[in-house]
Formats: C-alpha cells, sequence, structure tokens
C-alpha cells in the first residue's frame, strides 16, 4: 500500500516536472517581454532566498529545541517537513515565473495556447504540492514508521507556511499599494506601467504571495489533514489507521492528474471576450467535476476495503463543506450577485456608505461557513468520531492537485497580462489576457475561500489531536482556565489581523518614499528616457515584509507556549478553540469584504454607476484599497494562526506535563 | 437585612425625584430655548411611546409563553422587570430631555451653575436605574421569596434594553449621519442649524441612544447580576447567597449617593476652556473615587458579616476590571495618547489608510480587556467558586448609580451645546457649553467601554447561572455540538453586528430622503424664513429604527432556542460562549474603533495636519462617518446579544429538556 502511494507521489512529481520542461520549450518572442519576464523571476527568487535565510535559522533554533526537548527525530521530520515544503514552493514559483511572459507572447498568435500555458505552469504548482506532500510524509513514515514523529513533519511545513504565507502576503500588498500611491494616484500613470520603479515588485508579489504563500498555506494544510488522520487513526485501527488516509490522498492525486486532462479550451477565430471567459471558465470546472467524480468513487472503495462506510460519509463531508464554502465567496464576492451590487450601489452614497456596507457584507458573509463548518463537524463524528473530523479534513483536501492549479493559474495570467500592458502588446492580444486574467480572478478568490475552509477543518483536526495527545479527559466551557483561553485565543487572532493590516500601511509608506526619490532624482524616468531601479523597490518590501513578520510570528508560537505553561492543558484547549473560531471568522470576513470591494469597483468601472471618474468610482477606489490588505495579507494569514497554534500545542505537550 | 436595602433603595427614588424637582425650577430664560427643548422632548416622548407600543406586544407574547410553558409566576416577574426598567428610562429621559434648554440658558450667567443642572439630570438616570432596580427586585423577592423567579424579573428587563438599546442605537445613528449628509455635505450648513429638518432627530437621537438606551443596558447589567449572584448564592449558602449581593448593591447606591456630593465645580470668572474642563473632570472624579473608596469599605464588613472574605476579592476583581476597562478605553480614544494620534496622522495619506489604522487600533484595543475578563474569571473563581464570577458582575457595577450619573451627563450637556448653537447664544457662552460637552464626551467613551465590560462579566455570571439550571455535568469542548454551539454563536455576533451597521445605512437614507424633499418643497426654508417640519423626520428616524431592528431582535431570541433544541444543552453553552467571546471582541472593537476616529477628526479640526478643509481632515470625516454606526449602534447593541442570549438560555431550560 504505502509503496503503491509511493509511486503516485513520485508520478505527480515527475509529471509536473514533465510539464515545467514543456513550459520552457515555448518561446518568449521579444527581448522586452523576456527582460520584464526575468525581472519578475529575479525579484522573486530574491524574495525567496531572504526568506529562506532568516527561516533556516528560525528552523536551526526551533529543531535544536525539539531535539533537546522533545526527542531528536523529531527534530529531524520537523526539517524534512520545512525543506520539503519550502522546495516545493520554491520549484512551483520558479515555474510560474517562467510562464507569465511566455504566456503573454502566446496570447499574440493564440488564445488557447495562452492558456494552456498558463494552466500547465498552475498545474505544476498544484502537482508539486501534493507530490512532495505525500512523498516526504511516507518517506518519514518509512524511516520512523511512528506517527508521532509525522507531528514534527507537518509542524517543519507550518514554519514554511508561516514566512511564505505571512511575509509574502505584506510583501504582495506592500508593493501593491505602494506601487499605486505612487503611481497612479500622484503621478498619474496607468497601473503597470513600466516607468513606476515599483510595478516589478508588485509583479513580484502576485508570485511570492498568490503562488508561493497560497502554495505553501494548502502544502500545510494537505500534510497536516493526513498526519492528523494518522496520528487519530493508528491509535484506533493500527496501521490501517494510517493507510486509509495516505491511500485516500494518493487516490486523489491521481484523479487530479486525469482531471488535469480534462481542462481542455477549444477556440474560435474572433471569440469575444464574454465567449472567451465562458470557455476557459467552463474548461477548469469541468476538470474540477472530473477529479470530485472520481474521487469519490475511488474513496468509496478504499474505504469499503479498509475502514467502515461511516468513514466514507466523513470524508464526503469535508469535499462538500470544500465545494460549499467556495460558492459562498463566489456569491458574495462576485458582480453578478447582491453584495457586490449593493456595495456598487452604496458607493454612490459615498466613502463611508460603501466601507460600512462592505465590512457589513464580510460580516454576513461567515454566516454560511461557519455553520458549515459547525455541521460538518457534528456529521464527521456522528459518522467516524474524531477520527471523522481529521477525515473530514483529508476530504475537503482530496483533489488539492487540481484545485491548487486553478488557484495557481490566477497570478501567472494577471502577470501575463501585466506584461502584455508594459510591453504595448496589440489591443486583440490585450482583449486574450485580460479575458484570462478576469477568469483568475475568480478563481483566486474561490481559491481564498476553499484556503480558509481547508485550514478550518485542518486546525479542527489539530484540536482533536491535541487533546488525544495531551490526554485531557475534558475541558469544560465553564472551567475559568478555558474562558481565559477562549479570551487569549480571540485577543489573538484580533491583534494578528490588526498588526498584519497595519504591516502592510507601513510597508507601503517606505515603498512610496523610495518610489518618490526614485522619481526625483532619476532624470527622464518619466519621460521614459531612463530605466527606474526595480531591484531597489524589489529589496526594500523583501526586507520590509521580513522585519513586519517578526511580531505576529513571535506572537503566534510564544502565546500559545505560555498560555500552556500559564493555564495548563485545559487553558491551552480553549485557546485553540477561541483562536479557531475567531480567527476563522475574520479570515472569511477580511477575505470576502475584500474580495468584494474589489469587484465593486471593477463593476463601476466598466460603466455602471457612472463608470470611471464619477464619485461612485472614488468611493469603490477607497473601499477596494481598505480591502487589499485584509483580503490578501491578514484574511490568508489567518489560515495559519488557526493552523500553527494547534501544532504548536500538539508538540510541546511534554513541556507542558513538566509545568502541570 | 431586606427591608433595610429597600429602604436605601427607595431613599434612591426619592432623591432623584427631588433633584428632577430641582431642575424643573430654573428657567429656560428665551421662549426659543424653551420651543427647541420641547421639540426634543416631545420627539424623544414620541419614540419612547412608539417603541412602547411595540414592546407591550412582545411582551405579551413572550409573557404568555412564559406562562403557559414555563410558570405563570415567572410570567408575572417578567412583565415586573419589563415594567420597572421601562419607568426608569422613561423618567430618566423625561428629566434629561428637560435639563438640556435650562443648562443652555444657565451658562450665559454662569459655568458652575450649568454644569450643575446637567450633572443633577445625570445623576437622576443613575440614582432611578440602581433605585428602580433594587427595589423592584426585592419586591419580587418578598412576594415569591423564590430566586428562580428572579430569573423572568432579569429577563424582563432584558427585553426593554433590547428595544431601547437597539432601537434607539439604530435611532441615534440614522438621524446623525442622515443630517449630516445632507445639510453639511449637500447644502454646506453647520452642524445643529435649525433649518436642517433632521437636527431635532439628531438631538432626540442623543437621548434615546446615550440615556434610555444606555441607563436600559446598565439597569440590565445591575439587575442581572444581582440575580446571577442570587440564583447561584441560595442553593450553596441559603438566604444568606440572596443577602450578600443585595446588601452589597445597597451598600453600593448609598456610597453613589455620598460620592455625588463631592461632585462640586468651583467657578472662577474668565476661566479659560482648559480650566473649565480640567475642573469639571476633577470634580466628577472625586465623586467617582469617594464612592468606590466607601464602597470597598463598605462591603469588607458586609464580606465579613454574611460570607467568606474570598468573596470580597472576588467582587474587588470585578470593580478593578471595570475601571481598568475604562482606562483602556480612554487611552485608545483619546486625543493624548498614540492610537488617535495615530490615525490623525494616518490621514495625511489619504482615507484608505485612515480606515486601515482604524480598524487595526479597534482590534488591538481589545487584547487587553480581553485578558482582563479572563483573567478576573480566573481569580474570582479561584476565590469564590462560580459564585465569584456573579460577584465580580456585581463588584463592576456596584457604584453604578455614581458611574451612569456621569454618562448621562454627556448627552444632555451635547444637547445644551447644540440649544446654545441653534439659538445663537454669544461665544463666551458657547465656550462654556463646549467645555461641558468636550467632557462629557470623554465620559461617554469610558462609560461605553465600562458598559461593555460589565455586559461581558453579567453575562459570563449566567453563563454559569445556565450550567447551573440545565444541571449539566460538562460541556467539552472538543464535543461536535459544543464546537457547532460555538460557530453558531460567533457567527450570531457577526452577523447581528453587520445588520446593526446596515440599519443605519438603510435608515440615514430614508432621512436624507425626507430632508432632501423638505428642502425642495418648503419655499424660504433655506433662507431661514421658513420652519422645518421637525416632527416628520423624528417620526420616519422612529418608524425605520422600529423596522430595521426586527430581524436582529427576533435572531437574538431565535437563535440560541433553536440551537438548545438542535444541539442540546452541550451545543447551547457552546453557542452562549462563542456568542460572548465574539460579541464582546467585536463590541470593543467596533467601540474603540469609532471612538478613535472621532477624536482623529476633532484633533486635526483643531489645527493639526492641516485642520479644518485639509486633505487630512477630508480623510478623518471618512473615518468618523464610518465610526458613527460603530460605535453608536452596532457596539453597544453587542452589549445586549451577549446578555440576552444566556438570559434566553435559563429561561427557556424546561424546553430543552422537553427535547433532549
Amino acid at each position: 500500500m504505502i509503496y503503491v502511494s509511493l509511486a503516485i507521489s513520485l508520478s505527480a512529481i515527475f509529471f509536473a516536472l514533465f510539464l515545467s520542461k514543456q513550459i520552457k520549450k515555448y518561446s518568449f518572442g521579444s527581448a522586452q517581454i523576456k527582460s520584464i519576464s526575468e525581472y519578475i523571476q529575479e525579484g522573486a527568487k530574491a524574495f525567496l532566498n531572504r526568506e529562506f535565510k532568516t527561516l533556516i535559522i528560525v528552523l536551526g533554533i526551533l529543531a535544536l529545541i525539539l531535539g533537546v526537548f522533545i526527542r531528536p527525530a523529531e527534530a529531524f521530520t520537523f526539517l524534512a517537513g520545512a525543506f520539503v515544503s519550502a522546495l516545493a514552493g520554491y520549484l512551483g514559483m520558479k515555474v510560474a515565473t517562467q510562464a507569465n511572459g511566455r504566456c503573454a507572447n502566446a496570447a499574440i498568435s493564440s488564445f488557447s495556447a495562452a492558456f494552456k500555458i498558463a494552466y500547465k505552469a498552475g498545474s505544476v504548482m498544484g502537482l508539486l504540492v501534493v507530490g512532495f506532500g505525500l512523498f516526504g510524509l511516507l518517506t518519514v513514515w518509512l524511516i520512523f514508521e511512528d506517527p508521532q514523529l509525522l507531528i514534527g513533519y507537518a509542524f517543519g511545513s507550518s514554519l514554511v507556511a508561516l514566512f511564505l504565507r505571512v511575509g509574502g502576503g505584506i510583501y504582495t500588498k506592500s508593493a501593491d499599494v505602494g506601487a499605486d500611491l505612487v503611481g497612479k494616484v500622484e503621478k498619474g500613470i496607468p497601473e503597470d506601467d513600466p516607468r513606476n520603479p515599483a510595478v516589478i515588485a508588485d509583479a513580484v508579489g502576485d508570485n511570492v504571495g498568490d503562488i508561493a504563500g497560497m502554495g505553501s498555506d494548502l502544502f500545510e494544510s494537505y500534510v497536516s489533514a493526513i498526519v492528523a488522520a494518522a496520528v487519530l487513526g493508528v491509535p484506533l485501527f493500527g496501521e490501517k489507521g494510517l493507510f486509509l488516509p495516505i491511500l485516500l490522498a494518493a487516490a486523489g492525486i491521481l484523479s487530479s492528474l486525469i482531471g488535469n486532462f480534462f481542462v481542455v479550451v477549444k477556440e474560435k477565430k474572433g471569440d469575444s471576450f464574454q465567449n472567451q471567459t465562458k470557455s476557459v471558465r467552463k474548461a477548469m470546472k469541468k476538470g474540477i467535476i472530473a477529479a470530485n467524480i472520481l474521487m469519490v468513487i475511488a474513496s468509496w472503495f478504499i474505504v469499503k476495503e479498509f475502514g467502515e462506510i461511516g468513514m466514507f460519509w466523513a470524508l464526503l463531508t469535508g469535499l462538500l463543506v470544500g465545494i460549499l464554502i467556495g460558492e459562498v465567496t463566489k456569491y458574495y464576492t462576485s458582480d453578478g450577485y447582491k453584495p457586490v451590487l449593493g456595495i456598487a450601489k452604496a458607493s454612490q452614497s459615498g466613502m463611508s456608505i460603501n466601507i460600512i456596507e462592505g465590512l457589513s457584507q464580510g460580516m454576513i458573509s461567515t454566516v454560511v461557513p461557519a455553520l458549515a463548518v459547525g455541521i460538518a463537524m457534528i456529521v464527521a463524528f456522528e459518522f467516524a468520531n474524531l477520527f471523522g473530523i481529521a477525515l473530514a479534513g483529508v476530504g475537503i483536501l482530496a483533489v488539492l492537485g487540481i484545485n491548487l492549479s486553478s488557484d495557481s493559474y490566477g497570478p501567472i495570467v494577471d502577470n501575463a497580462a501585466g506584461i502584455a500592458e508594459m510591453t504595448g502588446l496589440p489591443p486583440e492580444v490585450r482583449q486574450r489576457t485580460d479575458a484570462l486574467d478576469s477568469v483568475g480572478n475568480t478563481t483566486a478568490a474561490t481559491g481564498k475561500g476553499f484556503a480558509i475552509g481547508s485550514a478550518a477543518l485542518t486546525a479542527l483536526a489539530w484540536i482533536a489531536t491535541f487533546f488525544e495527545t495531551a490526554n485531557i479527559e475534558s475541558a469544560d466551557i465553564t472551567d475559568p482556565r478555558v474562558i481565559g483561553g477562549f479570551m487569549t485565543g480571540a485577543a489573538l487572532s484580533f491583534l494578528f489581523c490588526a498588526l498584519l493590516m497595519k504591516a502592510v500601511s507601513k510597508g507601503s509608506f517606505s515603498i512610496v518614499e523610495e518610489v518618490r526619490r526614485q522619481f526625483a532624482e532619476i532624470k527622464g524616468l518619466m519621460e521614459g528616457k531612463a530605466k527606474p531601479d526595480y531591484s531597489r523597490v524589489v529589496d526594500l518590501t523583501t526586507k520590509r515584509s521580513l522585519k513586519e513578520m517578526i511580531l505576529p510570528g513571535i506572537l503566534v508560537i510564544a502565546v500559545p507556549i505560555l498560555t500552556g505553561i500559564l493555564l495548563g492543558m485545559e487553558g491551552l484547549g480553549g485557546l485553540l478553540m477561541g483562536g479557531l473560531v475567531c480567527g476563522f471568522l475574520l479570515a472569511v470576513m477580511m477575505s470576502n469584504s475584500g474580495g468584494a470591494w474589489d469587484n465593486a469597483k471593477k463593476y463601476i468601472e466598466s460603466g455602471n454607476f457612472g463608470g470611471k471618474g464619477s464619485d461612485a468610482h472614488k468611493a469603490a477606489v477607497v473601499g477596494d484599497t481598505v480591502g487589499d490588505p485584509m483580503k490578501d495579507t491578514a484574511g490568508p494569514s489567518l489560515n495559519i494562526l488557526i493552523k500553527l497554534i494547534g501544532k504548536v500545542a500538539v508538540i510541546f505537550v511534554p513541556l507542558f506535563v513538566l509545568f502541570a
């Protein structure tokens, strides 16, 4: 069983490498496209290199602590998890940054060819995450054959996710807001104008935030769900408790691989923008539906063979919750529906009403996801106890391979559209890249919802794991330590969220200053005669984002440890639950408010309520800018928070025992 | 014991009536002041009358349900609680609206005389709330001698609080935002200009929101804290379990009464604005400190006589938490400190950054209150078990009599300053009323923090009561029903908060339309030759606010009942805790973000960062308007949510038993 799964995980990796080889064969077309693409590649690489340098130090310290206080082998698996996750993120992002320029060039001749490149590059990320995730996990298992040591492996991936998701989130929005504040507002030059020194940093940001960041976030969720299931399952069912989640994951990889072949866009000459976006949407949907159907069938047989049929229903619950949360996200953030239209309409009454409406809609949008997760817990538990909760987590992430492919596709075509703009490609080409980008925006929104939902289910599985590991009989909600823990956890999620929003303000300030400086000091820049110093902005943004993540990063690790020491395991359990519930709802709110503001602005820009330049548009721009750090920094970072606190709790149980 | 307490509660009522007689003796001075004051009085009365009409129907239905399904006597005490609370609110607000014009007129000749009128009127509200609260409670006890029936009494006061706090909150901000949107923005006429048809509705709003609403909110907290202590105490200590909280409450009333005499402002001729505000602040502080010291001494002796000394520490914990949360609120919302200065500074970078900064600061401001309440729980429980938690609630509200006096003083002097503006009183008089008003803004801010803190402690005491009443052994946080309950409770608080913010947008829209209509149709209005139809705006606002509170009102009662039926008592326990934690943090955030934006704007208006009319000021105005519904509608209404769900849970335990 293990070796079959190992082979499947390897096949995903090899197929990803094969795809990346294919992508490299396409041409950049012009030297201009190539050079811009290379700027982005270098910027992204520079970001990762600097992140990794700091990460290695943090990993070293934590490995030392784990090795000395917990178990040497745990330190090893911890480092293994971090290494594999970082490798997947690094390779996936490399391919994505290689694909953007090629995609823009391909769009000159063919819409479908451009789509193919972008989607293939997205698939590379998707397949590398699930392939490496499962491969590493199995390797660690084969070496140690101890489910407890898998916890270290998952913890390692968490640390990488913390750096890439949080750091990347701060980076991407600092660059975006900073570029807009000087470029669009002060200088009156369009978005993605090559004269803007922050334009490359902005493009790099899409990659580090939405590809490396998103990838590492879901890598962590994926690995954590399987590990939680194994840790809960092995004591109950022996080796079968491990086989089941692993086989399900392997089946998910196969389903994703097959599903990918259903994603084909047919091209008609002179097709309209609407038809182009429609065909792309349809193609991707087909692939995801195929993969899901295959997965459901496969898991039915796997569960029948290796488990009890209740487990199938637990798994299915998770899978359905993922789809539901994705649809809810679409409803609350797409311009075809009431919430976004309401915000656009409210923009006519000015900025304040736009903000109030956006915040309210974001808060309202938490209701269905919260109830869905709550109900899923009850159903999954009913069918298969605590193990069922972990299986629901496995279920939501089962076909991550293909889900993440569409998510990663988004930033690639976003970059491609930017490059088409920067290099002044003709309008019919721009229409093509814009059509690709428009679909990317939708997949990004549902992807975000999916990421949050899976983080919540995974986090719940880890809370269950914590209670098993800590051997707590019960943590009563009227126990004052539990209440103290709740309050602390809830406050932690509010504080963490606020610090990240502030980080973006601060980061964008320093970029504004640097961009202003370049416009002032580099002669001929505004006239397009001189080149800006892109790399300085890239470098500055990288430094800022690393600096700004120190405090939130420390909090998310230190607060659970301190709570465990001061309030005991029960108090820590309260913290986990308070942090999860508040963090989850805040994440949904942040993400959906931001997405809705964004699309309300776009809706007005497409000619409604006065169109571009109207008062309604000005109000919508304010909302959009407020939403930026909410949806792309604070929201996604909260995913990391809710997962990481659970992991810290589980890892440090031996420490808390000493103080109990 | 009971009779001594009864006498003390009666003395508070009589002293309040004596004060209100005194106030009536002061003159309005001019017919103009009198007529404006009467408009406000009538508007406020009209609001209450309409609210009460709807309230009576709701009370009738609920009393029927209670009488049939629970116990006839419970229906009676329920109605008694509602009646007493409504009476206190009605009388207190009547006196406040009678005092505003008299205060403005007194300011013509003397600063200290103006202060005296306003503070006396504020004291009427403060003393009526504690006097009626305790008197009603004791009467109910003397009739039935059953602590269980006190629960109905507390529930009755909750219903009134729901209507006055939530309905009043929607009213006050709909009127405020609506008046500003047309008056200041469209027509360019100053705030409080008598030509604006919404100006009276705006003044009425201050009274119904911040006097009747705040009063009924704290009436509920006060009564609930005592009842929770009695319900938890009697089974443990017999009658002493009732005597102790009642005697403590009586001691608090006496302390407040005595403290009031320390509030004396000495006047120097030609005193500067700063010195005037300083002397008022000092006077009020003196009174509150005196009352607190007396209370601590008295409670030491009472506890020594009737309880165990641990109970004293539990009580003291609550008292200190109240003071701490008040101070934290001041820090986060006053312009002397970093948060507000940071928001003012951020306003220079535009509206979006102002919003992000304000939201972040609000979120950060939740940390200390959350930890304080958490720690208080642990300490109070340590010293006196669940009874200690209830005693902490009694402690925070012990000297409510004097605390609420300063809270209610705020809207009165706000109205007085408005009347001074409307009637064109000379600058030195306006300086006096502005100085009074400026202090009122601070007391309003700390008062809001205090109200939230006391709501949280009271709510916790009721959760404890629920667990006692429901006889639940344990509600484990890993029980999926509990998790489902958490999620539901958290989502409920987000939804409730969002609905109230939206209610204000909607309400203000309809006012904008009506005001526009009047400006268009009433000839000579803009020129000051014709009078606007104030009462139509007042009436419209009242109708809107009642309509908009239907859905949130139903939710807050129906969701706990449904949860109790579907998820059982454990699930309901989870809902209570999730709703409390999320609701409490949201309330603090809403309230402090709003307060900070308000004062950041004022700070800029006083000449900093470019002063009035600068870009920074424009940005700050947007933040202020966003903050209005947050701090005055959503935030305070969340107090009601967190307390009411607990009460519904306790009341309907017999129903849930049927479905268990």
